[in-house]
């Protein structure tokens, strides 16, 4: 092991092979502070060839290998477990191409979702993926998550914006699918193995993404509902009258938005009347002169009847900030309220209303004064289903429930045809769990998959399989 | 292997078990008549439950198995070699499930895909894939060769409109992944391995589709192009004004039209004086009342200069009906033409001008008089590139040509960065070619792929790899 320590630091050079605990502490704890685990070394490489160098170094030595972006994930999958080498990928951070007439760029993974944005806007282009963590979140972090955020409703998670790879392969090879392609059948998708696999069968290097056109007029609403299913029939109202142009659609529920009221300075609910739920709207045309607001207003149409509501619509950009901040601010409002238990859930959209009235029934029933927080991304089916503690309960109390808690959420989302892990992936938190749900077919398929292409299983060992 | 036919009548009734020459001819050969071999049977399975039976008793008895949808297929995908159990998918044609609030469909393999169209405008929605064969082609066809069409540019290809598969492995086992969900980060994405595998590694036998709001407005228009690259800086123009709204951007060289004109009844150039060029340009909205002659009027703009030329809008159906005729017809007029070499090839669309000038060059000196053919779907960098004999020469010392044509044209799209089989896919046309492009990398990863999933190698044999 000390000749694999010497090989790296020759590889990338001294400065970048970090091993005193105080120099690696940033890099083997997860931001939340939920996942820790002592690394052999934390390596920096400056390259893709410094990057297979490292993996041909530690395959021999047979040391595992975690990958790490900005280490902003939430599920412990960038988190050694004890004796890995990490490789952190910051420094592969180079636009590499910006090519306006394939409306593609090629980037490095260790460039943050937010580079990769303001590189594509300055070039007069967009890359659409947008997520609260993008200041620090890396390209190739989302990648090997197979992020999703707030405009997945339109574009598509960040599966559906890539054209081609670069990956070091767990061997050490280097797998050059760079491709700009829109259209390519010659054999396997094997990019596909490598998006969403959270690192556990290749290291991604670099991508190929797709660009579209700007957003050049924006309109955002907040409009009460009655009840989950009014906003599932809302929605289809709406994408039957604007089509793309709706670019998100989120829900509230009451008490999240509660939350936000109290713990958030100068956040106010933006209808006179209290409403039991909340979408938030966002509609978004390439066309400036795109007359949204009468597209809005065709869709509440003089036939509304119930699903329709009140609904305010943002005069200006000031006040479109003021209504997502709600949305955005709900997390950390209820951190503020306690310690809570959180759910990461999709479920078919026409299943949503009937998940929510068992689980919550459920739940009330099996931990009397549980507050249900309700709210997310419900136009991708995509809930973020959230408790806290009872008002005057106790936070360690609450938190041993967690695992009840678990159980009965999971059990109803698998038996509803839902996912248990919508878009935070698997890593080392849902692990155990996703063995209760999938068959032992998908199992016995994940598996050969990870024993095709990482035989030796040295790339990020314990996390997702 | 008498046991084998006893079983197979046994699983789907005698009647669907067919071994006379003339009861197999029409699924033994492809439709072209490029490819023919002798099956040990055809099969017609009625459920997914005999399929997975049929496959288990092929894998007892060591026989290879061959998928097929409707036989439209451009590459040999879906042609027995010998020997092997042709499974025919013709009789799982139902529509199992139509979510109009979750926007999906769930659909067998079997479905034609213009039955599937028809099913969702029946439920008032639509799904958007398009293409010649549709009447015949089958959706598990579709997605095993991950298919494309006129429409890619705005919905993507096949792959991009899938959530969810049922396939039978090649061991028998069933895999149930029909999950109708838009996020789902459990583990790896197993469906992406079976979209585009053209049946090597298991049998698609369900779907669950995405479903999209119709489109309510549509304008088709023909407009005069000076050069290639002219019409990729009109396509970026296009894009920037109207965005998604650009539903296909197809470009058709003059020696295409003017086969269409000459041997296509009524067939008139759309413009008065000849182009070298022309673009068919489609936008559409769901929105009813949406300006697009206004957009369009604005992308053409007043400082349009010398990109945007001569351009005719249709005035109503029956208009927008011949515009798209004239491209429809090229493959059809071509035939009459006499034989030809044909290439289906993608190239960033940023290369697409430059491979032209150096393709159309080398193949005229190499191949005097030889007519070059290229229309195709440009929005996508998606181009039929074809040659026709010289106009006085013979059929077949052009078709003696074919290999050396070939390897000129394809040569060159790899060197450019493009792919020689955009959608057509490998099938046994490309297997030996692809060898060539591929490196040994990706070659390897795809052969272990195929091991891992198909080890004992029955499934679609000699296609693909």
């Amino acid at each position: 092991l000390d000749d694999l320590r010497q090989r790296l630091a020759d590889i990338v050079g001294v400065d970048h092979v970090l091993t005193k605990a105080d120099e690696t502490a940033p890099f083997v704890t997860d931001w939340r502070g939920r996942y820790s685990g002592a690394a052999f070394a934390v390596v920096r490489p400056g390259s893709t060839r410094e990057v297979a160098e490292i993996v041909t170094a530690c395959a021999a030595a047979g040391v595992s290998v975690v990958p790490q972006g900005g280490n902003t994930g939430l599920v412990g999958g960038a988190t050694p477990r004890g004796g890995e080498v990490l490789i952190n990928l910051a420094r592969l951070d180079r636009v590499r191409d910006l090519d306006t007439a394939n409306a593609t760029m090629t980037v490095e993974a260790g460039c943050t979702l937010q580079a990769v944005q303001e590189a594509a806007n300055a070039a007069g282009s967009m890359f659409p993926l947008s997520l609260a963590a993008q200041g620090s979140a890396t390209i190739g972090g989302n990648l090997s998550t197979n992020a999703g955020g707030v405009h997945v409703l339109r574009y598509g998670t960040a599966r559906d914006l890539v054209l081609g790879l670069e990956v070091v392969l767990p061997d050490g090879r280097i797998w050059s699918g760079l491709r700009g392609l829109r259209k390519d059948n010659t054999g396997y998708d094997l990019k596909q193995c490598f998006i969403g696999a959270e690192g556990t069968l290749g290291l991604i290097t670099a991508a190929v993404l797709k660009l579209f056109p700007p957003v050049r007029a924006r309109l955002v609403a907040w409009a009460a509902v009655a009840e989950p299913a009014a906003a599932v029939r809302l929605l289809e109202r709406l994408r039957a009258a604007c089509g793309e142009r709706v670019s998100a659609f989120e829900i509230i529920g009451r008490a999240a938005l509660e939350m936000v009221l109290k713990h958030i300075p100068d956040a106010r609910d933006p209808l006179p009347v209290p409403s039991p739920w909340s979408v938030l709207i966002e509609l978004a045309d390439s066309d400036a002169d795109a007359d949204l607001a009468g597209l809005l207003a065709r869709a509440w149409g003089d036939d509304a009847a119930d699903d329709c509501g009140e609904i305010v619509v943002a005069g200006n950009e000031k006040q479109a900030a003021a209504l997502w901040a709600l949305r955005e601010n709900i997390s950390e409002s209820q951190r503020r309220e306690g310690v809570s238990i959180k759910h990461d859930i999709s479920l078919p959209r026409s299943r949503i209303a009937e998940f929510l009235a068992r689980a919550d029934h459920e739940l009330q029933v099996a931990f009397p004064g549980i507050r249900i927080v309700t709210f997310g991304h419900i136009g991708d089916g995509n809930l973020h289903y959230n408790q806290s503690k009872p008002e005057r309960g106790d936070n360690q109390a609450f938190i041993a429930q967690s695992d009840a808690v678990n159980r009965l959420v999971h059990d109803l989302v698998d038996k509803l045809g839902g996912s248990i892990s919508a878009e935070h992936g698997l890593g080392q938190l849902k692990r155990g769990e996703i063995l209760r749900y999938k068959s032992d077919v998908e199992m016995d398929l994940m598996r050969r998959i990870k024993r095709a292409l990482d035989p030796q299983g040295i790339m990020n060992p314990g996390k997702v399989i």
